[in-house]
């Protein structure tokens, strides 16, 4: 089996959750850069690449919202999650909760 | 928020775990169609347009392999889990262990 073909169905494994992630710590406000390193460490290692844009797509579909810091000379946008935002990480979080118990089912079933 | 975005990131959290659930169940060979009803009663509902192009998808990328039943009068395919297979689906497992934790982190911290 080729290493894109491993890569590739984790990486689809872990999508949605980087969703979720993002989602749970915006109820912090903060800015994209630091998220990065939040989602890094939080365990959801996400490229800035991939990051940058889904943020913007979550914000085009008001689960977050976004606001300018002027203070700085340099202005900086930061996150927050919505009352949207909320409300899809909670129906996440419900289903998260159904995906494990499913998947510990099957593995009690079939792991020997 | 409208059910269509709703929906859509249900469905991104659960899509790699549909791929995850098939590797599981075919440890067994099955036919598709007994597949179908397997994974809803295992908690994984997938439609049959999706079920299928996928079975195919996952035979092409030698994660699973296929026999013909020639025993009835219309021949049926039936699928078992590939060698490699089985290594996607440890792999697979493994990684959603690290998610479980990463997303019990995420919430102890955060979900006051």
């Amino acid at each position: 089996m080729d290493d894109d073909l491993l890569s590739g169905h984790l990486q689809e494994l872990r999508r949605g959750t980087v969703v979720l992630a993002c989602l749970a710590l915006l109820r912090r406000p903060g800015y994209g850069y630091a998220l990065l390193e939040s989602l890094d460490q939080a365990g959801f290692p996400v490229e800035a690449n991939t990051l940058y844009p889904l943020l913007r797509r979550l914000e085009k579909q008001k689960l977050l919202e976004s606001v300018w810091n002027t203070d700085e000379s340099r202005p900086r946008k930061f996150y927050v999650t919505s009352p949207d935002g909320e409300r899809l990480l909670r129906a996440l979080l419900e289903d998260w909760n159904s995906l494990t118990t499913a998947i510990s089912t099957l593995r009690e079933g079939n792991e020997q």
